[in-house]
């Protein structure tokens, strides 16, 4: 069995040291009165708590029994009902909800922190709480007053969960054609039929009522995405006390038998005339959509770095116990712990320098969605809307790697389950197909994050990292001013080709992009060093962990430099039979 | 299901074009009789039979039911024993066995392709086949004319099949720390005592008995590695007529619960002073059991390259069939298949051209094996020598990345079951791990293989292709050239580093030659179509893929160039508890 222990010192170092963000909550006037540095990390160490020993130890119990379809219900591993309860009681299923409707109105930096930790103690289960989250975003911007006031209380609370129907069996990336339709009910209602796909925590019985946001296509609809609309689709319909009451017709048709995140009902979901409330203006549902896509989209971040967290703490340890090998000549029957090889700790460096960048990028990401929110801060907006495509896809293709690579450091053990090396490659390999493919986060990044104004948005945040880096006082940032500088150059390039050409760039440039980011983040956490302890093995292992990302990470860019500077054409050579 | 057809058409293009093996063995007094490029092609179709109908069909089936262990006896997959008896009736399981002792011995270049076949169908499968070939090219260099009579002729024919056992729960990698013994007998014979683990095919009955080739310490062994024998255990010990006599004292503890390839059964087993018989040289055991271990090193290279070739087909076929989104702007309601975005092709030719390249590279490390046996060539089988760490880690390295991308394609469908590209990316996972994890090839490479004769080896091989690309009429050649000659330039500086620096830079440098010698063997594949219709697909999609691999794949060996130009210290910079 894997071991988890959230890694609180990095994520208040993060929060406090790196961005500062308790002196910014003492700035607002919504979080002055809620929340300051030590309430902040004594959240943390409670959710740490249920994520270490309630959920983490199970995992591979979870992975075991699944969840389980018969006679049309879905029922979870045992520890997954006591578990959600625990989370319910103490408020963290409404930890970033909004305090009129009863949530705790905590930031997103917050609980994005508090998401890393659920995905590291089980991504199946943390799936529940996230996407009733994201429904909550969703209905909050979105649905009307009497619809927020009888739904975002329930699900704040965890007595009802949320889902996001979208997929159809031949409409997955391509959302337009979907077929689902919705007819207008003389009440004010729609009767909503169709069948859905990969519908996660779609049915079970973890919660009293689960509240369905389904995308369906009216009668009068245009063709194409601009004709979806958002309906709310409840598996109960509340009575007049606002009860669970009537079944609606939505019913489970069979779950999926998957790679790995087996305690995660994947359901086919068969809406048969179902009674659902439109949310938002007809045809425009799939704008409210993406409200919460976007928010599921950091939380896949929160899953990359969740699973790899973990995976490295175990990789760590193992390294450190496993005795194999000598590092010098020495006794030859005597071996010593195999983190003293060379490969073994470029291994371990590569996902440590990967993880502690992708907290500090996911923390930055959450406090641009929070100066975005309370600032009203457009230029925050449009940067966290530039980034959320490589927390998407960095941050999963990164945690993929990661748990591969930590799976790699316990050799023959890692393959076997005993071990639980191999749940999370397994679990976590997921994150980087669903809520949009990482292709289709590149396409999204390079169409219509960079390409969209011409580089602008990216230009300017390139243009205050360059600005920053050129104040700086910390030696590595020398090695990352010019990697930035070639990056502003080759936006330049690529704003002007043709879309074709910028979409077979899409991925690598994405990727590109993330390795120089990441080196800012790089830089961010040595800049946060001076207020510490210098002879603290924490700082030691910062500064050794940033001069390994300088020397021995970073340059991997240049190969995505070199890649990107040939024609895109030879994607096209081949007609499609010759392939 | 995923589906499976043997790529006949690219293997005898490799093997007739690109390396002229028929003309090669028209020269050779042993094959010339044997084989020719007809036979060849007949011998390869009818293992593609047996590979297409009676196993790959069914490899799903395998990974559900899995090996089974009930009162110390281990049943397989039905099916199974059927493909088994085939492989055997047909002589696939002799087929480059010494013709003196029954084999059928055809070279190792076609054998090889046999094996690529094998894998693609079903790598767990093929381990059966897979270590009793190479425990007989072991017994057939190292084991006395009696031993030889006695086991060679069975274990060609598939009545018997053979393990490799040398990993003990406290010595994977580090073999020398071992604990098994073995005690000199009155008889000649040695009582062999201890627990080893991971043993592939270590108990089944698909066969009438299992060979087992044991490492195991005498009495008066050196410590480490240079104390080490090897064993010959028979399950059942044969009787005067030569046929499964009394059972030894061997048994199997227990089998493991794994990722993947559940088809083969990797047991625990447990050795009670059971009768050995020594093979070779006492404490000559480790060299003797390399002979075996490098064979099945290329065989990991065959096990990347077959799923992964697997994996493209289905991948592809799925891209030409899933109708989603829209090339250009046309109809909103009508989707296009998916081979038409630009992310998918860039997928879908990672794959092509790194299979495609792995193909051609297993061909060439095959024919050198052959002429450094036929031949006695020096050269060939010094080159054969170090270019195995890069058919063992390069390409199951590229097998497991092209699975996961394949798995990609197929979006949320490539992540259950149903489809099997799932159990791909599981089954190829183990091939990165065992036989010596890639970590330990990549020392090998360049401290045993490189580094041991200050770059003599690879220097002059890099010197032969740059002399042949200087005179080819290519026009990719140039950038190419222009690899090789920085790589020549590299080489000369790591070869003058401290060991520790070279193990720190020898995982990103033996990935680096191997960009570069896959960029050498599409160089080989486009020289070798001048004798090919023109206007053919076949010579268009090599031509197209050549310019991908050139323009889009080959220019990452740019970012470990950078990479490698850093200084590999930063590996050191963390003491143990700073990780």
């Amino acid at each position: 069995m894997s071991q988890y222990q959230a890694p609180i010192d990095d994520i208040c170092f993060n929060l406090f040291n790196v961005w500062q963000l308790d002196q910014y909550w003492q700035q607002q006037a919504e979080l002055k009165e809620l929340i300051e540095a030590d309430t902040a990390k004594a959240i943390l160490q409670e959710a740490a708590k249920i994520c270490e020993q309630q959920i983490a130890p199970f995992a591979s119990v979870a992975d075991q029994q699944g969840a389980q379809l018969k006679d049309g219900a879905v029922t979870l591993p045992q520890h997954y009902y006591t578990a959600y309860q625990s989370l319910a009681d103490g408020g963290w299923t409404g930890l970033s909800g909004a305090a009129e409707y009863g949530g705790m109105g905590m930031p997103k930096a917050l609980s994005m922190m508090v998401d890393e930790m659920l995905c590291s103690a089980d991504i199946a289960f943390s799936l529940y709480p996230g996407l009733t989250a994201g429904a909550c975003v969703a209905l909050l911007q979105h649905a009307d007053e009497a619809t927020k006031t009888l739904y975002l209380p329930k699900m704040y609370s965890g007595e009802w969960s949320g889902t996001m129907c979208l997929t159809e069996a031949h409409a997955g990336s391509d959302l337009g054609i979907m077929r689902t339709t919705a007819k207008p009910l003389d009440d004010g209602g729609y009767a909503i039929s169709g069948s859905k796909i990969f519908i996660t925590a779609g049915e079970h019985d973890l919660t009293s009522n689960i509240i369905h946001l389904v995308l369906a296509k009216l009668p009068d609809a245009p063709a194409g995405s601009r004709g979806i609309s958002l309906f709310l689709v409840p598996k109960y319909l509340p009575d007049a006390a606002g009860k669970p009451g009537k079944r609606n017709a939505v019913s489970v048709g069979s779950i999926e038998h998957k790679m790995g995140i087996n305690g995660s009902a994947t359901c086919v979901l068969n809406f048969d005339g179902a009674t659902g409330y439109l949310i938002g203006e007809p045809h425009r549902g799939l704008a409210c959509m993406f409200t919460m896509m976007n928010y599921e989209r950091l939380a896949m971040g929160s899953q990359g770095l969740g699973a790899a967290e973990r995976a490295y703490q175990n990789a760590l340890s193992y390294a450190k116990e496993r005795l194999q090998g000598r590092i010098s000549e020495k006794d030859a029957n005597k071996a010593e712990p195999i983190i003293g090889h060379a490969d073994v700790r470029r291994m371990l460096l590569n996902i440590k320098t990967s993880n502690e960048a992708g907290r500090t990028f996911a923390t930055w990401v959450a406090s641009l969605l929070d100066k975005a929110k309370y600032d009203n801060c457009a230029v925050s907006a449009s940067r966290a809307n530039l980034l959320t495509p490589i927390a998407k896809a960095f941050m999963t293709d990164q945690g993929f790697d990661a748990c591969v690579s930590a799976q790699q450091v316990f050799g023959g053990h890692g393959y076997v389950k005993e071990w639980g090396m191999e749940q999370l490659v397994r679990d976590v390999r997921i994150a980087q197909i669903y809520e949009g493919t990482n292709g289709i986060q590149a396409l999204d990044f390079m169409l219509r994050k960079v390409a969209v104004d011409q580089g602008e948005t990216l230009q300017a945040l390139l243009a205050d990292i360059a600005t920053e880096l050129a104040r700086a006082p910390v030696a590595q940032a020398a090695a990352l001013t010019s990697y930035v500088s070639r990056l502003q150059q080759l936006t330049k390039v690529l704003v002007n080709q043709d879309s074709r050409a910028q979409s077979a760039n899409a991925y690598d440039f994405l990727t590109l992009v993330s390795y120089v980011i990441y080196g800012y983040m790089w830089y961010k956490n040595l800049a946060a060093l001076s207020a510490l302890e210098q002879d603290s093995d924490f700082v030691k292992a910062k500064q050794g962990s940033a001069a390994y990302y300088f020397n021995r990470v970073l340059p991997k860019a240049d190969g995505l430099f070199a890649l990107l500077s040939h024609d895109s054409d030879a994607i096209d050579k081949l007609a499609a039979e010759q392939f």
